[in-house]
């Protein structure tokens, strides 16, 4: 993509909310644009972004059993009547006459999987979906983590019995763990115990560490677990070792999955002919990850003065390929376009072109210029390494590969 | 994918809108479920389906030039009061306070794009979503044809004189044209003459001829073209040909494009510093194309008495295996998974599987039963062919290639 192209160029000129590392330079940088408040425009690059995360959490929820389907935006008033939570998350619902905009959707999924399962043989299933969410947060800020509109994928299972809950349960936690890995913060992603509300003794939250982070919790370096703050206060240790020395840090809330027990099945009347020919209820889970606060997270946790620095797994172009000189064109013919995003602008200053650069924060920064040439090559620079090299175009793409 | 495991199986159980063929088999063959009266569910067929329109939609929009953002569902009504629509469009508009459900979304992309481009030299721009729209159709029917929530590609360009956007709204029609082709409604989706508004002599419609249609069109069968009915009171001739001879047809609509003018900008007060200094008016076209509304043109145009017939660009699977031996296990192992669904059930009989199979609509339907294994191999038909043949897994393969 030729950068004199694109629409969204890099801007100091747009305010962003001045409350949020994330929101400053993914608008800066031209991913992000605020609409109103709480909700964003995603320019090309930051689309890329999100359809990036949106991709890898797709294959492994796939990959763990889920169903991908479609669920719209509104539903009736009536079904979120049904579970009470009409008064009970009046707050932040947006309602609208008889229709509300799902700021979650058990309220759809649950009547919507009782059209379709009948039988015991029919157990388990589970549904997901990637679609925007909409909650009416009185302070909606911090960017792209605590939005009114925001996207979520969000899995739905349904079982027969609390065993195969549990076990599936439990294999999301390891896909949950997959993802966090493929976006490059595995590391400081914990599984972190939280309330488990009337149906579990424990649900859990997946906190990513970083230091701006609105939520503390209390990390348990030996197991790599965490409590959250709600949990501490009964529980003054780690669950899984009884550990005392527990580390207070910062977070940020990237994941959550929650055992429903029969809450919602029940509100509906749903439930299975069992083998024996009864009707048996039916324990649900859910589990909800945001692809547009990770997005939001990934730049809270990976940049530095001069901009963000991109996950390779999610970045929108591999090479910022910056052009100082006509031989730059040609490279750039050679490299997949879908890899490369060119600086190919002849009215802007070397500095500004370096940095737009780190502003964007792609993971490789080649420069072609007169004097790269006169060293035998392309002058190449990770963004989050300081080492310059020469190579030549075939040692870059031996290097980093052509396509992600 | 196993059709034991799939959620969402066929089902004449579920009432759908009597009124329209879509809505009725895309629901009792499992690709859709109504939330509400308009608002529609995906299950993992329809949303393959969807999927598979969008991205063909989305690769000749970028071929042309386009580059895709996602702007809102939410904008505030502001922007709507600035250009006035919030009374013009007042009976199919979404509000919530302060918010509007964007019905369309010239109101966000005109800000939105005046915040990035300040010359003439950045013109022209093009940029394009696929996103949910909202429009609170009072009598809304029909399925996928008139949806309150639905989904659209939406287009919109800025240029600096007229004749740019001439030639950009030219080049769209060639695009909107390859489009149909690759849908499998080429022949039958006419380039339909409708009022132009202010700004231009005529706008487009695209109509694709379908006795269940709800619009009338006057078709030129010289140039292919037609008229709408709204234009025909006033011009009762080809607008190409001048041919009187047109024939009255039923049709419906699925793409639109629009030239705009200043209408948006000088709302606004988008204007480009132009080559002189001075401040140039900028004029603008909008392009949509609806991809859930396709889905439901393609089962109104391609179906029989048995069910859907899907075009092969646009199906969830390729293949449909019927196992009536347990030869069929193998065959599935050695087909590539996003190829085949594969009925494994064993507590259906054959006939049902048959009608299952017809219902959804696959391209090509495989059967492995002792008897085609006797005669040498699989028996193999068409969805839209009545021939059965009996061929090797590798004739199969090589006839209809693994992967679309």
């Amino acid at each position: 993509m030729r950068y004199s192209k694109l629409f969204g160029k890099t801007t100091k000129n747009i305010t962003a909310d001045a409350d949020s590392i994330n929101a400053k330079l993914l608008t800066q940088a031209g991913f992000i644009n605020k609409e109103i408040s709480g909700v964003y425009n995603f320019l090309p690059l930051g689309l890329k972004v999100l359809r990036n995360i949106q991709q890898i959490i797709r294959e492994e929820i796939d990959a763990a059993g889920g169903q991908e389907i479609l669920m719209p935006v509104l539903s009736s008033l009536e079904s979120w009547q049904k579970t009470g939570r009409d008064k009970s998350w009046a707050e932040v619902l947006f309602c609208l006459n008889n229709l509300v905009l799902n700021p979650t959707h058990e309220e759809v999924v649950t009547p919507l999987v009782q059209k379709y399962i009948f039988s015991y043989k029919d157990l388990p299933i589970a549904v997901y979906q990637i679609q925007e969410k909409f909650r009416n947060e009185p302070r909606a800020k911090s960017g792209l983590l605590r939005g009114r509109e925001f996207n979520m994928k969000d899995l739905y299972s349904f079982h027969l019995h609390n065993a195969d809950l549990d076990k599936f349960y439990d294999e999301i936690i390891v896909a949950y763990k997959k993802i966090f890995k493929r976006l490059g913060i595995g590391e400081r992603t914990l599984l972190t115990y939280a309330s488990g509300g009337s149906f579990s003794k424990y649900s859990h939250e997946f906190q990513t560490l970083c230091d701006t982070g609105e939520d503390t919790v209390y990390v348990c370096e030996k197991c790599n677990v965490a409590v959250n703050k709600e949990l501490i206060e009964e529980l003054n240790v780690c669950p899984q070792c009884g550990n005392k020395e527990l580390k207070e840090k910062r977070a940020i809330e990237t994941g959550n999955i929650f055992k429903l027990g029969t809450k919602f099945t029940n509100a509906f009347g749903f439930k299975v002919a069992s083998p024996d020919g009864d009707l048996d209820e039916i324990v649900m889970g859910c589990y909800g990850i945001g692809p547009s606060r990770i997005m939001g997270t990934l730049v809270e946790v990976f940049n530095d003065e001069k901009g963000i620095i991109w996950p390779e797994s999610v970045t929108p172009y591999k090479f910022h390929l910056i052009g100082l000189d006509p031989k730059a064109e040609e490279i750039y013919n050679l490299l997949n376009d879908n890899d490369v995003l060119f600086d190919d602008r002849d009215d802007v200053s070397a500095g500004a072109k370096f940095a737009t650069a780190d502003l964007i924060g792609l993971p490789v920064r080649l420069v072609v210029s007169a004097k790269s040439l006169e060293a035998g090559g392309i002058e190449v620079k990770e963004r989050n390494n300081t080492n310059i090299n020469i190579m030549s175009l075939d040692d870059v793409i031996l290097k980093y590969g052509k396509a992600r």
